[in-house]
């Protein structure tokens, strides 16, 4: 059993989610969207998404962090300002200790739609599928959703995997 | 007096420096370069970062921060690797409860050297000089350095003008 917390960052709203993973199972705690207040100076921006971050760790206690890699930006502008909370969110996890998993958009699509070219909607709609939920969650917190159910299923093959060796090293003695 | 820390950004290597300010004196107090395991994950070099950072700060106690703001990168990619690391940055500092000011790398070499468009030579020269150096510092501490005294004289010019404007609002009463 394990709790993850799976985020998506970004300048102007960065994505989380907490799922509790027991096996196969995977059940759903948490998800919701941290907003920056863009009015405001890039270090109290910062300040909001790191402390947001820490109040989220220190509620639930998850063991695990899972992040999407940012979408390759059209310039660098863009591409600057989401490193910048890129960066700070990775800093929040590791400040409490926690590892941190990175994950492309493309391996999160195929982990829980099937396919690493699965739109938006698509990964909204299978989150709720797959986590039970009553409703599509916001698109950001899918995200995160999707990340912690990557992070998930990766740790599970990597487990298999290494029961798999283990039986044929057995098996070759 | 107030203890000024300059922080220069980068993702492979982010120079510091601290300085000693009292009135119109600026003091030497530390300075060096945080280099980041380029062959380890970025959460790993997140981690060296901020810990740096932290040690830093809680050796030196310093009362506020001044942070370069990133040469604008040729492409998205190095834009989003220097963004991680000032994002990253930022929040070492702002965890700590320590108020972050920014300023454009022309700013800080006006304040250093006299010239928006000096060279990183010409900062490192007068790095030296202003605050008396036996030798001649590395060229990313230098800007550290450089960023925090930038901000020294952002601060006396902010205090000089609201003494000026204190007579003249009294002038015109």
């Amino acid at each position: 059993m394990a709790l993850i917390l799976g985020i998506d960052p970004g300048s102007r709203k960065t994505g989380y989610g907490i799922i509790n993973v027991n096996g196969n199972q995977h059940d759903y705690v948490s998800s919701g969207v941290i907003r920056l207040p863009v009015e405001q100076e890039l270090p109290e921006r910062i300040k909001v998404l790191i402390q947001s971050l820490a109040e989220i760790i220190e509620t639930h206690c998850p063991q695990q962090v899972a992040i999407e890699q940012v979408f390759m930006a059209k310039n660098a502008g863009s591409a600057l300002k989401l490193g910048q909370a890129r960066g700070a969110a990775i800093a929040a996890c590791v400040a409490q200790h926690l590892e941190v998993a990175e994950y492309s958009a493309r391996q999160i699509k195929q982990a829980v739609v099937g396919s690493g070219a699965a739109d938006k909607e698509q990964v909204q709609h299978m989150v709720k599928v797959l986590l039970k939920l009553p409703a599509m969650p916001q698109e950001d917190a899918a995200d995160a959703l999707g990340a912690a159910i990557c992070h998930a299923h990766t740790q599970a093959s990597l487990i298999n995997l290494a029961g798999v060796s283990r039986v044929r090293r057995g098996r070759l003695r």
